[in-house]
């Protein structure tokens, strides 16, 4: 019979800052040095670790990224809360998407978000990790502020919310990843405005 | 008084030569070893052309997979012509939208189309190219079948162009980019259908 050794409190709490200091140090990091030069000794001297603890933990530099926004998203002023019900459906989305827009202009995100959709794009594990862990949890507060309209009859009832998310946020994260054209509160509602009313003409 | 030589038609062919050579090895060696590892040593050895000759003409392996991209919508069967124009708007943007979803499956483009999507998010400069050169003539030929639409009644009249063409194709390439979800004729045709008919329930 062999015993178990829980690690102490203190162990578990030392842990926990070693972990958060990494993960703001790749975070602060990558947005100095871009995510080409980031690595992972980098990372370690300014969070004031050795390199083995961040290998204990993470596979990769992509890896201690992903944590580092699941940290951000995991904020209690962070993402994970409902999306704004006022039963005006067209403001609200309005105002979600301008702070979309807004979040994309921050130049504090933009080199580690950047990077996060490289590396999405070339990983197929890391992006099925984000569906999972960050995109899906999102994707599922957008889809409940649908379904809410869609039982006040304000949307379409055979309408599929995937691909109602996709058009709504899809332009504006597609618009900032090409840089063709300008990010504005004013594309922000012309979206909603145009995907909700449709290209078609609408009589009445 | 100076006399400038005019290169020879020789030496013109030849330059032409090579410099397809060059862009054709940039275009398979990047399916084969994937963007991380091209070089332009790698590109000049597959070439059969000096390092030199490469950079002569491009300043980094990115501007060389550029003009190859460049070189495949020159082909008379590739890109662009105008986009069909049969009077039926929903059914000519489901066969192109449909035709896009096969390029972005078809695994011959997919790590070189990967890598100068992460090239652009990360180069400013690559990106304006890209948006003068390839993306903004694409999107031209895109928004004359919408204009031809609107002159025919189909499409909203006050209809932003460049917010309808987001909306089409937006949808397809972040599903491609983010991988979070099958990029299938069948969501293609989702797409078409609900920006047409928007959000919104339709009366009648």
């Amino acid at each position: 019979m062999t015993t178990q050794r829980k690690p102490s409190a203190d162990a578990t709490r030392r842990n926990e800052a070693s972990r958060r200091a990494i993960l703001a140090a790749a975070f602060e990091l990558v947005q100095e040095v871009g995510y080409a030069k980031l690595s992972i000794e980098g990372i370690a001297a300014r969070a004031g670790v050795g390199k083995q603890t961040i290998y204990r933990w993470w596979s990769s530099k992509g890896a201690v990224l992903f944590d580092a926004f699941l940290m951000l998203s995991e904020q209690p002023d962070g993402g994970g809360s409902a999306l704004p019900d006022t039963g005006d459906l067209e403001a609200d989305l309005k105002a979600v998407l301008r702070a979309t827009v807004e979040e994309l202009n921050d130049p504090r995100y933009d080199e580690p978000m950047r990077a996060l959709n490289t590396e999405i794009t070339h990983d197929p594990a890391l992006a099925a990790l984000y569906a999972e862990r960050l995109d899906g949890p999102m994707r599922e507060l957008k889809k409940q502020r649908l379904r809410s309209a869609q039982r006040a009859g304000q949307l379409a009832e055979d309408l599929d919310l995937d691909v109602a998310v996709d058009m709504l946020w899809g332009p504006l994260l597609n618009r900032w990843l090409q840089r063709n054209g300008a990010l504005t509160a004013g594309y922000a509602d012309s979206i909603v405005e145009t995907a909700l009313n449709g290209l078609r003409p609408r009589s009445g």
